[in-house]
C-alpha cells in the first residue's frame, strides 16, 4: 500500500512522468502553523538539477497545498499536496517499453502487475520521494514545536569517508557532505565521467528527543525506522548506533552505563527496547550506486529474449547525495507518527487532555 | 501495538514472568494442514537451556493451540497459541525493582509507561520471541505449500567468521554455525567465562521465491523485513544483498545483469524495487552482545540516584545464537503476509479465484 | 482518519470551498480497464443543480485522473482523482464565521479541533461525497468484472412511500424515485417552498453476489456497510433485510429456509453471519432532513452567547435524493474491498493464484 | 479480521466448543487500575443459564487475566484474557456436521472457507461476545476515569414495548427490561413454549460525553458504532437519535437548537458530523429472533440435497435480552477507542502531554 504512519499518516501518489506527484497527510493536529516557505525550502534541497553531481533533469518542484489548511493553520482535515511534473522527456524512455533495466523495479513490477508505465520507472521512480519530503516538512514543523531537530548529511561516497560529522557544514555543501567534501566530489566526478555511478552512506541524527517514543512490540522506533528507510529506493543497509560494529563487540564495551547526569555513552544510538531513551537518535543508511549507468548492460525483453540496454536520459551519478535529504524527511515522518502514537500510552496523558482533577 | 502483518497477522502477548506468552494468528487461509509436531520442533530450536552456550533457564516451551484448528486443519478462525512459563525465578529480579539495567528496555519503558513489571524485562524480554517462532512455524507451513523454504544460521560471533555458508551444517550445529564452528564457540566460551557477552551476525536465505512479493511503496518487501528484524531485541543493523558494501561499489559492479537463463549475479539479495525478483532472498542481521553481563555496571534508580548493578540470574552469553532461529521465523512472517497481500494485485487473480471465463 | 477500506482503500481530501476535493485509490488491481466516461456519468448523477429538487449550487464536477492509469488501464499504482470546486460563494458563509449552525458539524468540529473552515461546512460538507462517488465508480468497474451489479433509489420522502421497488424507473427519475414519484415530489416541493426541508429513505440492492464476502468478526459485511453508511452525512438509521421489522418477528417467520433450488425467502437481506449468502444484498438507509433551512434558528456563538441564525445560500431541500446515488457508491466501496479481502480466505485461492498443482 | 479498534484494540479468538474463548487487548493506557471483580460482574450479566428466558447452557464464564496487568495495574503491555468453555455438549451438534442451519452462518462460512467447525456455530457462535464483554469491561474502567457512563436495556420484545426508559430498573430486571417487563416476559414465554423465538430491540445511552469524540471522515462515531453493532450476531438495524423516524420529519422539527444553556432537544442522539456533541449518546439496536428454533425447517446438505433440520440443544428464545449487555460493552469499546484516537487531534494536546510552555 502507498501509506505510511498510523496517526500521522501520509499517502503518496503519482509517477515520474504524467501529471505529477503528491500526497495526502492525515492526522496532522489542528492548529499547527503551516509554514509554506519552509516546505518549499525543504523541496528545494531535494530538487534535481542544482549541480553537476545530480541528474540534469531540472524540476522546480513547486509545492501546492490543496486542502486542510485555512488561514495558514492546519484545520484537522487532510492536507493534500501536489507537485506537478514539468521537465518530462518521455521519449527518452521509449526504448524501455519492452525491456527491463537491470537494478530497477521494472522486472519485479512487470511480474507482479502484468503491465507497467515504463517511462522513468513510473511509480517506482525516486521522484516519489519529493512527496515524502513535502510531508516530512510538515512533520518537522510538528516536531519542532516540541523541540526535536533532525539533521543529516553524506558520510561516505565510495571509499571517501568523512573524518568528522559536521552537520552544519553539510547544510551548505553542494553534496551535503559531513566532511572531506573534496575527496567525495572527486569520487562522484570520476564515476560520472566514466559513465558509471557510485554508492554512498548517510548519517541522520535527531536531537532533543523525548523519552519513550516508539510502540512495543511491532512498531518499535527502530522497527519503524527500519521499514521506511529500507524501503527507500536504493537503500541496502541500515545501522542504528553501533550498527554492524555491535556484532563484534563485547557486552562490557557496548553497554551504555547511566549516572544521575545521564548516559556515559550512546552505543545504542538513542533507542532502548524499541523506545527512545532521550539520547540523540543516530543512524546510518547505505545507498547502492545508481543502477542507471551509461554502459552497455545485458538484459532481456518482456518475452525473455536476450538483448542489451544502452541507456540515455538524465540520472544521478550518486543517489546517496539527494538521498541524504530524503532520509531526514523519512525520519521526521517516523518521529511525528511516534509522537502522536505515544499519546495515550499512559493514564497521565488522559488526565492532562481530558482535564481530570484528582 | 503488538501486532505484525496485514493479512497474515500475528498479535502476541505475555511476559517473561507470569502465566506465559502466546499469540493470536489471524488470516491463516482455511484448509491449511496444521502440523503440530513441526510447530513444536520449531519451538524446540529456540528454547533455552539446551547447551552451555545459552541461558540456563530451562523451559520446555510446550505449544498449545487453543482455537482455529479443527480436525487438524485451519478453519479460517483465528489461531490462538499459548506457551506457559515454567521455570521462573522472579526472586532473581527483586533487586531490579527500583533500578534500570543498562542496555535494557527498563529505562525507556519506565519513562513511557510510568511503571513496569521489573521481572526479567517483563514484556520486553526476548522470551516474547517464542510466540513469534510459534507463529512463524504456521507461516512456514503456508510458505512450504507454495515451495518457499527459509534457512538461517550464525555467520559470525565476535571476530570469528564463517568461511562458507553451510545452511545444512547449521541445522545440527549446537550454535547454528554456518561454518568455523569451533572458533565461534571459543569466542562465546571466552566471553561467558569472563562474565561478559559477545555480539554476532546471522544470515537468512529464502529459496524458491515467487516473483512480485512486496507491496509498493510503504510496505515493500525490504521495508517490512527492515521493520520486523530491526525490531528484534538486540538487533542493531540489517543488510540486504550486498548491504553495507553496496555503498562503496560502482554501478557497473553492483548491477545484476539479466539473460534469458536468469540473473548473472544477486547483489540485490533478491529484491528489486521492494518486490521479490524470484532470486534467493539474502539478508544479514547484526546482534549486539547481550546487555546482561556479570560485571558491575553504573546505573541509576527510578529516583535518578547513582547506584551500581550486580546482576545475578541466567542469561545468554550471545543472543545471536538463538536469534538466528528467530530471524528465520520473522522472515517467514513477512513472506507469509506478502504472499497473501499480493493476492489481488492483478486482475488475473480476480479471474482465477472468482472463476470468470474470458 | 480519512480512509476507508483495507485492500481497496480510498483516502479522500478537500473541502466545500477552496481548491476542490479528491481522493487516492489504493489497491485497485492492475489491469482493470478504467472507463472515464462511466466515472463522469456517475459523478453527473450526484452533481448538484440539475433540478429544482436540489441545491442550486451548480458544479460540473469534472473528474480528473492524476495518476495510476496508463494507456487506459490501471497499473497497480495509486489512482489519484481531482474534482475542482467551481461555483463557490464563500461570502454566503461569512456570517457563520463566529456561530454554529444547528444540526451541522460546526459545533462538534470546533470543540474537537479548536478552529475551523466555516465556509460551507468545510471538510464536513456533503460535497466530500463526490470523491466517494468517483472512487465508487472504479469500485463498480471492478465489481462488474465479476458480474455484481448495484442499484439504488429513493424509497420514501416524508410520508410519501414507494408502493413498489422499480430500480429501472429510479434511474431516469429526477428524484431517483422507486415509485410514487409525484407524491414524493410534492412533499419536497412543499418543504422547499415553506423554507423547510424533509427526510427520506433509500433502498440499495446488490445482485449476482458471490457467496462468502465479508470478514469475520469485526469486518463483517453488515458491519462494514454499517460503518460507511452510518457515517454518511445525515444518515440516522440503517436496516439490512427485514431491519427494524425483525425485532417484532418470530423465528419461524424470519428464518429463510433452504432447498436445493436456493433460499425460499430473503428476510436476511443477503447476509448470514456477516458473510454474503449469494442472495441479493438488500438494505435501507434513512436520511434526516437537511439541517440547513431558511427559518430562524436559535444558536450560540463560539463565545457561547445566544444569537439566531438566518441562513442564506443554496441547499438541498431533501438530502436523501442525491444521497441515494452516494449510498450505491458507498456500497460499491464496501463490496470491492470485500472482494479483495476475501482473496486468501481459503487454500484453494493460494493454489489457483500461485499455480500449485496437486 | 478478528480485531476491533485503532488505539484501544481488541482481538478475539475461540469457538463455542473447544478450549474456550478470549481476547487480547492492546493499547490500554498504563496505570489503569484493573478491577477484576468488576470485570467478572460484567461477564456475569451476560452469562447464560441464569433464568428460563435464556439458553439453559450453564457457563460460569470465569475471567482469567494472563498478561498485561502487574500488581493490579495495567502496564502498557497487551492484556490477554481467557474464558474457558465448561458446559459443552458437542454431541448435540453431531447431526449438523453435514447440513446448514437456516438463519445461521453455517451456509456462508462453508462457502467462504471450504470447511467448518459445525459444533455450536464454531467461531460464529454468539459465545464470542463473552470476549467482547470482558474487553468492554476494561473499556468501561477507562471511560469511567473520565466520567463517561454507559447504560442499556431491552426496549421491546415482539410487540411488547417499554412505555418509559428506566435504565435503573433494567439493571435488576431478569430480562434487562426498560419497562413493561411482565408483558415482555409473556411474549418470550409464549415463543419459548411454542418452540419458537422472538425478536427484540435494545436502547443504549452514554452519559457525560466529552465533545469531539469521533474521527472524520471514515471513522466517525456513528460509523464506528454502526460497524460494531451491525456486526453483532442477529442485529438487523441500528438507529441513532431519531433514527428511522428522522426520514419522515421536517428540518424544522428535527434540528436541535442551541442556547447558552445547551441544546434544546436531542434528535441527533448526541452526534453531529460524526463527532460527539456533548449531549447523551442515544441509540437503538434491533435483534432478529434466534434462528435456532425447535420446529422442523427445510434445508440442504453440503451436497445441496434437500433435507430437514430438527434441532435439539439449548438456545435463547430471545437473543436480544443478553444482547442488551453486549450492546453496552460494544459501545464501550467504541468510546474507549475514540477517547484515545482523539488524542492529538489538536495542538493543545501536544502541548499538554509534552509539557511545552507557551
Amino acid at each position: 500500500m502507498n501509506s505510511f504512519g498510523r496517526k500521522f499518516r501520509v499517502t503518496t501518489f503519482g509517477e515520474s512522468h504524467g501529471f505529477g506527484i503528491g500526497c495526502v497527510l492525515d492526522g496532522v493536529p489542528a492548529g499547527l502553523k503551516i509554514d509554506e516557505e519552509f516546505m518549499q525550502s525543504e523541496l528545494d534541497k531535494r530538487k534535481p538539477g542544482k549541480t553537476k553531481f545530480e541528474t540534469q533533469r531540472k524540476e522546480d518542484d513547486i509545492c501546492e497545498i490543496l486542502s486542510g489548511v485555512f488561514e495558514g493553520v492546519s484545520t484537522g482535515a487532510p492536507i493534500a499536496i501536489l507537485i506537478k511534473n514539468q521537465n518530462q522527456k518521455s521519449k527518452d524512455y521509449e526504448n524501455l517499453r519492452n525491456l527491463f533495466r537491470p537494478g530497477h523495479a521494472d522486472f519485479s513490477w512487470f511480474f507482479k502487475y502484468g503491465h507497467r508505465d515504463h517511462r522513468g520507472g513510473g511509480r517506482s521512480s525516486a521522484r516519489e520521494t519529493a512527496a515524502r519530503v513535502a510531508a516530512g516538512a510538515v512533520a518537522k514543523l510538528l516536531l519542532n514545536s516540541v523541540g526535536i531537530i533532525i539533521e543529516s548529511g553524506v558520510y561516505s561516497i565510495g571509499n571517501a569517508k568523512a573524518t568528522n560529522l559536521d552537520f552544519e557544514a553539510a547544510k551548505t555543501s553542494e553534496i551535503y557532505s559531513l566532511g572531506n567534501e573534496d575527496a567525495m566530489k572527486e569520487v562522484v566526478e570520476k564515476a560520472r565521467t566514466s559513465h558509471d555511478s557510485v554508492g554512498a552512506s548517510v548519517k541522520v541524527v535527531a536531537k532533543n528527543m523525548p523519552k519513550g517514543l516508539g510502540e512495543p512490540l511491532y512498531y518499535k522506533l527502530d522497527g519503524a525506522l527500519g521499514e521506511i528507510l529500507m524501503g527507500l529506493n536504493g537503500v541496502k543497509a541500515i545501522e542504528i548506533g553501533e550498527g554492524v560494529n555491535a556484532s563484534v563487540m563485547l557486552g562490557s564495551e557496548n553497554n551504555d552505563e547511566i549516572t544521575s547526569e545521564g548516559f556515559l555513552s550512546n552505543h545504542a544510538g538513542g533507542i532502548l527496547g524499541g523506545m527512545s531513551s532521550g539520547q540523540d537518535l543516530e543512524l546510518t543508511v547505505h545507498f547502492k550506486p545508481t543502477p542507471s549507468i551509461f554502459k552497455e548492460l545485458k538484459t532481456v525483453t518482456k518475452q525473455n529474449e536476450n538483448t542489451t540496454l544502452e541507456l540515455t536520459g538524465r540520472h544521478d551519478p550518486c543517489i546517496g547525495i539527494r538521498g541524504s535529504v530524503v532520509c531526514a524527511s523519512s525520519v521526521a515522518l517516523v518521529l511525528a507518527d511516534m509522537l502522536l502514537c505515544n499519546l495515550g500510552s499512559n493514564m497521565s496523558h488522559i488526565k492532562k487532555v481530558y482535564d481530570i482533577s484528582i
